[in-house]
Parts: structure tokens; sequence; C-alpha cells
């Protein structure tokens, strides 16, 4: 079940209908599982901001890198330009070129794009090597292309798949989690939603509860640094709200809040990246708007702090989601084991 | 009582014996809080990273504004030298100025620092204006420089105290709080420190408890935007690791996590900064090592996690402390309540 | 005489009418000059974005610091909020927390203020520990609320003033000089001014000429590395164009690229900031848009380039006019000839 | 001929024996020019820091981004980390990805690497797409593994080879240029070289000698903003001397000032970047090094202005070597002439 289907509620705030990040109208998420083995568990997703031209209709956005030992690809200019010209896709940490390359080449292949001859391919990723044999790169530009033409609309899959096929936090297979709030309308209303890829360590804590040391599973439990460069967790959040990239930033921001909440401690091998961008069209940067002094909409600095505590809930969910979602996998240097929920609900149900 | 000795463990790491920032070996406290009445609720706290010349022998330093609605003074040159050659003040928002003149004037009279021209003072604010009349800008020059005489090793003042005299955290009169950590030798033998001016919002959490929903007294609870631009927290962490200024930066970053588990929301208004420094001789900035080429030790990347969960854990701990010691305090605009823990106790029992 | 009057011409892009920072209408300046003596040389220079309250109606700014040795004070703010809502305040290096007062006071005291509880004052500054005896602190509050309080429209005095009373650059007499550019219409017609503190060093080069070597007085002349923290320049500048905040920090970068071609080796006691504010009106932060959702107008990433130009000429030729109308000035532990211009002006001749 | 044999001298420095990023002892270029074409003018030049595994050894680095319209790669871990563990590969835009491939198997492959699971692969670009059918996607894994296999110290061609085959700069035929500054003993006796890949506009100015607007040929001089997102300069910088990253960050921001004396508007559609690393052994992060605390050296602050003058003029020069070196190209969109000398020459000597 997913984490709220279980009882766990985290938060103050409502999610919307799909507990997903495609609540945030347009949105839509594509995912391509290679075909697993002990050798092969990895993958791609892939995250559309709008469903028109990428690359022509822009979006703002923002990006924070908190712990910064991983491989995002196309950060310098989201953050130059305050904005996303391409799908967003996640893979595992050897396969980002092959991403990247997928990512320009769809961009130079659609139609109004035929003279395009700069793009900024934006590629997260996490390290599935315990799981996958990610030495092998076995993700294709046509594995990439695929998980972008498959984006839709609707419930996301979570769990062991696409780019979180071979994940694994706190020790439990991981992967794929989405979840999202919707404010209320006297807080303006806006839908927030998150994705994340869920590959990292510390102390599992599941609202509140340290389940992670209730079931004797931990970071420096044997006080020897162990942790190698295989952690991360790279968050997408899409919002309504008409944010400039400077508050989009912000939200960014605030998805780590979420992820401490976990129980993470950001080790020195974790790659943690955020992402965030807005798909109102009073802000898109429209090929019309890119021509001249042009009209926006702004949500001032003083109306943003509900989609900030937004970001923090829908995160720490997602990372949820992930875990109680995903099933044992076995890889080809050992076995991530789902999380054990028999014992962890009734830790759960205690607390309470 | 301290957070730990009413029952409450926050972590699976040890602290030192003081459990405050004290324990790292040469760093000092002084604090001076000013005469109080319903006007009258602020400070000074000064915390100095060892007992010698500090313009002299400056410390390595990192710094990390994580929302930065906030007037800390100094920031640039720490981030662009790497280092602090000052004593470390906080004080409250309009008072900066007055606090910066203080750290100026006690560099210029020290021994050997008759030819110095140029200090970079380091102040850090949150905002009292709840209970102390901010406006009347009450801390002199005398008072911050009281505070910096004043310090000593030792146990540390925590709540309505110094700095901590008029704020506020969660709805509850808050202040200073303190709390460390001490690693095993497997994980390196470091001692961190922690000390926090708490002054912020959110839905209080502890040890992973939501005793602010609990209690009733959360933000956003009325649906309502009704958080103004006096949130605050400002943390300063001392370490005796021999850390280079890039890893103090990175050991700042972490503080946010330990901020984020207790329930902030880091809202729009919040000025939440972060500073560490290595009171490691093997690092320090000394008059000789600042002439030529010299030897400096260094721990590398791939050893600094563990200082990091000891940062996240004492962060924490820290803000507990603050609200645990401290007193209900009545002020011009409201009073603030003291944390009632006759009522808290109980709910952090029940959740075990 | 001015730069441009000696024969001097920088780039291709045409001044404004006064070729100083009002040509930007709204913005005005005011300086006091301490009353001078050997041991006094020292000032304030106040810019304000506009003669509304500033506080009430902030202005959208960008900030960078290119080598950070200084105290710039209230950047943090600058950045996350991406907005001044104070005057900006230049004075010497150890007189930061009396301008920084005297923003706080003056804030407090405008009517429409009476509620405000928290002000980012903004002060830069540069050493001008040659000329006067800086350890004096001879700047009072009083001193720049008067600095703020004189501002006004018009011609803006150069050289040896404010606070450019007693700073130095490339070995020469300098302080605070000013220039503009309009941008012919098909560029966008904006306005655009920069003034500049300048106290740096280098090889001065004039219009392209190395006029330092020339003169055969330069940094580095001697191999010894003789600067010390005492040099660096802050710049402001103000344009009319509807400008992000993010793009504002685009055009405070490229002010560097001016500093640049003056000579200037950015060394490491230098404290170099610029700070970029837009006046006008569909981009100011009122009370009403800081509301809720507003219409502002943004001038699009593709169509910014020529203020970038406009930005480093008006830079460049702003040091040249803080060199060209400083007098000779003696102080405290040596003299700053004014630059020769009988000996350069024929250099520059020459050169072309 | 190079711009130092056809008479130009740039600065007060002087260069090394072979005036080349060379000079910096163990420091490699490879270079890869794909056969040349009307279609086809695109490569690949690689920077090898040592000759040993740079994975297991890895090298101190700092990385700025001065206008990030471009795709550099595996920048934020160089940031986090302050360190480069691969070769430095520079290619066209729409390559990158290519080039990043190439990075991760030519380290996979290497002895001692057998069991690396995560790379960060580095890769800066410039955008070739006049000259070049940069659609096309021309280079290969292959070829840029070529490019890191052929590296070789001694002299390093320059002009149109390698990733600047297809590079334009203030509309002159430009590419990979390089240059070196030796500091005199006194000063340190450090190395430092500069390779830049030139692709980039605004008013050419040789030496001070605005010579783009003598040509009658320069931005804006339509009065129209036709630039487009093609330019950038990919600048590279190495140094025998003990830099921390946090330094060597500093040494790389300055090379902009090199780029701003050559005339550069670092217009919006420029992606420039700099990146600087260490080849001192002491200051390597060897694999004894990484396993625990470990002596390094450190050149302070205050001993490092010389190699920021080191930095800009090398980087002035190495981009008028790429000018001077290159020859005319024509390519499908259009023809990029070689710079005339018989006509600047005699400009450049007229101004002296």
């Amino acid at each position: 079940p997913r984490a709220r289907e279980a009882g766990v509620t985290v938060g103050i705030l409502e999610p919307g209908p799909l507990n997903a990040i495609t609540d945030v109208a347009g949105v839509t998420v594509g995912q391509v599982t290679l075909p697993r083995s002990r050798a092969v568990n990895t993958g791609v997703t892939a995250i559309l901001p709008h469903g028109g031209n990428l690359f022509q209709d822009k979006v703002p956005a923002g990006f924070v890198a908190y712990n910064a030992f991983g491989k995002f690809m196309g950060s310098t200019q989201i953050v130059e330009l305050g904005e996303v010209e391409t799908p967003i896709l996640l893979t595992n940490t050897l396969n980002v070129a092959e991403a990247g390359a997928a990512a320009v080449e769809w961009t130079l292949a659609q139609p109004g794009n035929e003279d395009v001859r700069s793009v900024n391919a934006v590629v997260g990723e996490t390290n599935d090597g315990l799981l996958n044999v990610i030495r092998g790169r076995h993700v294709t530009i046509a594995d990439a292309r695929r998980a972008i033409d498959s984006a839709r609309s609707g419930p996301v899959a979570e769990g062991a798949v696409g780019a979180g096929a071979g994940t694994v936090a706190f020790g439990f297979k991981a992967g794929i989690g989405t979840a999202s709030r919707k404010l209320p309308a006297a807080l303006g209303g806006w839908t927030l939603g998150v994705l994340v890829q869920a590959n990292y360590g510390g102390v599992l804590t599941i609202a509140g509860v340290p389940v992670g040391v209730q079931l004797g599973r931990y970071d420096y439990r044997q006080q020897v640094e162990d942790r190698k460069a295989d952690g991360s967790v790279v968050i997408v959040i899409a919002t309504d709200a008409p944010l400039s990239d400077r508050n989009l930033r912000r939200v960014a921001e605030r998805a780590f809040a979420g992820i401490a909440r976990t129980g993470s401690s950001f080790s020195n091998g974790s790659g943690d990246y955020a992402l965030a961008f807005s798909t109102a069209q009073a802000v898109r940067r429209t090929t019309d708007r890119r021509k001249d002094v042009a009209s926006v909409q702004d949500l001032p600095n003083d109306r943003i702090s509900p989609l900030f505590q937004a970001t923090i809930e829908a995160t720490e969910e997602a990372v949820l989601n992930a875990l109680f979602k995903a099933h044992t996998v076995e890889g080809h240097r050992g076995t991530a084991d789902a999380l054990p929920l028999d014992k962890v609900l009734p830790m759960l149900k205690k607390a309470r």
C-alpha cells in the first residue's frame, strides 16, 4: 500500500486527488524499467512539465544542490536563465550521458524545433550499483526516449520502477515515490506535487517514529563509516502557482527539510538535488513573451510560505511511498528487502 | 530541565560532558541580558572560537544561509576567505549595528592589533519584536562588549537569556539552547557543539512527536498566513575536527536538517543562518601560516559524514533545550508561555 | 575635467544627459564629506532608488560579490528576497555599523513605517586607511543620516567626496565616480547609470592604454606583494528597465568586466561588490503587489544583452571619472596624488 | 603567428617556456579534429591534469560560471567536493553527452578502477553551429576517447583545431588558444597556464586597442540584438601552486577579467565557464590522503594575488592566440574569416 493507505499521515495539509506530481495539471510522467535480472535493475523516469513544445514554451524553474556528490546535468543554465526547456530525466549514475543525448535528440526532433541548435538537457541520477551492474551502462538513448514518449497524466507507478528500479534507501528497497498537496483556498488554493528518486541513508524515521533504530538497521550502527558514494536523492517539484524562478529555488530548497524528516544524514557520498518548476500559464516563457517586455504574474514573497510547507510534507510522503511500494529485489552484489510493513506498521500504531 | 534530563533522547550519538558548545575545547560563551521589563526583553550572546588573539590567529569557517530573510553581518568575507577573525555575536534584528561596532572596537583594542585597519565583524540576529520594543534599539555597544568580555568556558545558560531573552519558537518562549556530540573513536573521536538562537515557527515536533498539533498550536492552523518577518534561527557550530572551510560549510548546511526535524516550515519571513568553525590548531590560520606556504591537516571528504550526523542531532537537541529551559515572558505586545512540560512530557512518553 | 570632457571615450554606446546615475529618473544621491584634516578624510555617500517610501515600495535588486574581502552589509536578504528596501549607503570599512544604524533609524522614522520592526540596511565600504585615521571611526550615525537627507537629483559630485573622500585607486587619489548609458530605441531605449566608490589597484588602463606602466606606477612592480587588505570597489547600478531580480544580478556581474578594463587585478585584499536595482514602476514591489498575485513586467533574457554592454561601459567610465575628478589629498600615512593629467592625456592622444 | 610572435605583449608578467598550459608540469593536452567539410567543423580537446590515475589521485579544483547559458557537465560535484577526477573535455554544445560518456568509459577502463561505480565526467562546450551542422551530432564517444588517448605534453595546437575547429569570436574564426605565466621567485615562482575554447562576441580589443571598432565589425553595430545563443568561452587553468579548492575557485573567477579585456560583452547567450586545478603533489588527493586526516600544503590568501594577475594575463593572451592562429573556415551557414593581421598589426603598432 502507499503510506497514506497504510494509515500514515504526514503533515497538516491535504493531498490532491491522486496524491501525485500529476495532480499538477499538465504534468506527465513516463517510466521505462529495463528487463530485470540479477545483473540489470535500472531504468529511466521522465517528467514533462507540460504537453506543448517545451523548448519553445519554457517553464520557470529553480534548482538547489544540498549535497552535490552527484552528476546532475543541466543545472548551471537552469540557474542562470531560471528555466527548463526539455523533459526532466532521471536514471542511474553512469547513464547520465545516454539520458542527456535522448533529451537532446527528442528536442531536436519536435515539430517547430527545426532551427534549434542549443538544448539544455536536464538529467538527475542516483547510484543503483548494489542491485545493478552499473558499469555495464545498460540504459540506451532509445530507452530514455521511450520514457519520454510514454509520459502520461494520471497515477504514477512507484517503488522499484523506472529510475528507481535498483535504488535503495535506509537499507531497504526504495525507488520512485510521489505525493502532492492542495492548499486550502485561503492559502491560495495552489497544487504542488513531488516526485522523488530515493536512494539514500541515515536513520529511517516514519512520521517521526525512529523505525530504523527499532528495526536495528541504520547508518553508523557499527560505528564504521561504511557508506559509499552510492547514496542520493533527486526531487522534482511541480506547482501551478505563478512563481518566479527565485521563489521556485526557495521551494526546491524546502524539499530537503522533508528529506531530513525521513532521517537522512545527508552523508558525504550523497547527491541530493531538487528542481522545482511552475506550470502556470501566467509565467510560462512562451515564444511571444521571449520577444520583448511582457506581462507575467507573480506570487509575492509574503504569500509563499504555505507552498514551502506543502513541499516539505509532499517530499516526506513521496519518500515513504517509494519505500512502501517497493518490492524486494535481488541484485548482483546483494538483495534489497522491501520494508517489512508487518513489523513497521505496528511500530507506527504504537507511537500514535 | 534540559531535554535530555527530561528523558528526551535525540539521535544515536552521545553528547559531550556538558552537552554544550563549550565541550569543544577553547570555545567560550558570554551573554548579557538587558534588565527586563515589559518593554525590554533582549540581549547579546557572544561566542569566541578560542582564547587567543582571534584576529591574528583566525579560524577556518563555513557559512550557509538557508532562508535569508535576515541581517547576518560579515558573511561575504567569511565565504571568500573561509575564516572568522572576531567574536561571533548574536542579538536582535535592529541592533546588529551596535553589536557590529562592538566587535570592531573590541578587536581594535586587543593587544597586538594596534595596526589593524580592517575587521570583519560577524553578527547574527533574530527578531524579538513581540516581547521587546525592538524599535527602541536598546542594546548598546557597551552591552555587546560586556558579552564578549564575560565569555567563559563551562556550562552555558539557556532559554530566555542573552540574545534569546525575547525570542519565541513555535508560539512558545524559546531563546538560547546548546548541545554537543562526541564521536566514538572509530568515527574519529571528534567533538562538535552547537548553539542556537531559536525564534521560528512551524509545527513543533519533539523527538518525532507532533507536539504542536497535539497542543493545537501550530502555523497555518487558521489557514491564514499570519507569520510575519519575525521568525529566524541562527546556529553556530564548533568542532575540534581539522576541517577545511569547504567542509565546514557542508557541516553548517546540515544544521538545517536538525531544524527541519523540530518542525520548522522555513517560512518566507525566517532568517535561517548557520556558521561553523574549527578550533583545531592544525588548521588555525596563525600569523606564521598566513605568511607563506604552510602545512595544514585535513579530514578528507570520505571521513566527514559522522560529523554531519552529529550536527543534525546536536542542532535538534539545542533547539529543544532552548524551549525546555525558557520561562514564560510577558512583553509589550503579548506573552510567550513556556512550553507546558506537564502536558508535553506525557505526550512524549506515550509515543515511546 | 571628467574623462569625456578630456576627450576620453569609453565604448560604443551614448551616455545620458548628465552621464550620471541620476540620469535614471527618480534616483537621488546625497554625500557628506567630514571636515578634512590630515587625520580625517572620509565620509558617506547615499543612493536612494526613488523618492517614495522605500520600505513600503521596495525595488527589485541583484547583488554580486566578485572578491569579497569586504564588509558589505545586507547582502543575504537582498539575494533571498530579490529586493532593496532602504537607502544604499557607502562609507569606510570601520564605520559600516554607523551607516547601518543610520539606515535603520531613518527607515523607522519615515511616515508610514510606524509598525516596521525589521529593516535590511544596505551598506558598502572601502578602506580609506591610508589618508584617514580609520581606527578613529569618525563617521557618526548623524553624518550618515545627513547623507540620506541631502540626496538630490541632478549632477553628482565626483572624486574626493563623500565615501570617496579618502580612497585611492592605482596609487592615485580616486573616490566617487559616476556615468550612464542611454540605449538607442532599437535596443530598448533604457537608461542605466552607475556610481562607484573606487579604491583598488592593478595596472591602470585608460581606454585600453596601459597608463600605469607608462607612468611607472603599478602593482607587482617591485615584484613584491605589497598590497594589503585596503583595496576595494563598490558599484551601484540603477536602471529603468523592467528587470527581474535574477537579471539584475546578471547586470551587477557585468560591472566587473568594466572594472577589469581599468586594469584591476582583483587582488586578495579587495572587496569588490556590485548591486543593481530597477526603478521601473512595473516591477516595483508596492504594498499592493506584495499582498497577493500581481502583474509585473519583465524584460526577457533574450533582450538583456545591450544592458550588459551598457553596464560594462558605464562602470569603466565611472572609475575614470573618479580618478579624473579627484584632487591630491594629504593624509596621516601618506599623500595620494591626483592623476597627472598633464602626462596622461598626451599618452592617450598618442595611442589614438 | 602567435600574438607574442607578432609583437603583442599582454600584461607585466613573463610567460613560461612554451607559453602554454603544458608549461605546468604533468599537464597534457589531446585534440581530435573531425575530418573537415562544409558540414563538419568540430572536434574534441582533452586536458589531463596529470599522468597518473586521475580517479584515484584526484586534483583540487575550483569552478565558476560567469554567464551560464551553457551545458557544462560535472560542475556541481566539483564545487561540493572541490576536486576533479577525470580528464577535462571540451567539445560542441550538442555532443556533451558523447564526451561525457567517453570520460566515464575511459575512467572505468583504467587499471586500478575495476571497482569504480561513480564517475564525475567534466565536459565544457561552445556552440559551433555557424560552421558545423551541429544538429548532426557528429562527435562520437570514440572520437572523444581518442582525444584523451592522444594527450601529450609539449606545444599545443591552436586556432581551428579540436573543440575549436568550428568556433568563432568577435566575428572572426577563433578556436583553441593557450598561454602561461611564470611568476618571479619573489612572488612564489609558480607556473600558471590557461587554455581557452573561444567562441564569443563583443568589441574585439587587442592589448587595449579597440580593433573591432576600427575594423567596423562589432556587436550592436546595427543597433540590433542579433547575437544568439551560440557564444561562449570555456577556460581551463592549471597551476603548480599548492592551492585549496577555495582559492582555485578564486583563480577561476579572475579568468573573466582577462576575457573582459578582450572586449567581451558577456551577452545573454554566452556560456562562460572557468575551471582551475592544482597539480601540486602537496595538495593532490591521493588514495592515502583520502583515507584519514592527512597533511597538505596551502598557499595562504595573503600570497595569492600574483596568481590572480597571472590568470588575467594568460587568459587574455590565450584568446589572442586562438584568434591569431586560426585560419579562415567555410561552413554550412557561412564563413568565418581569419583575423586580418595585415590590417590589425598596423593598428596595434600605431597605438604603441
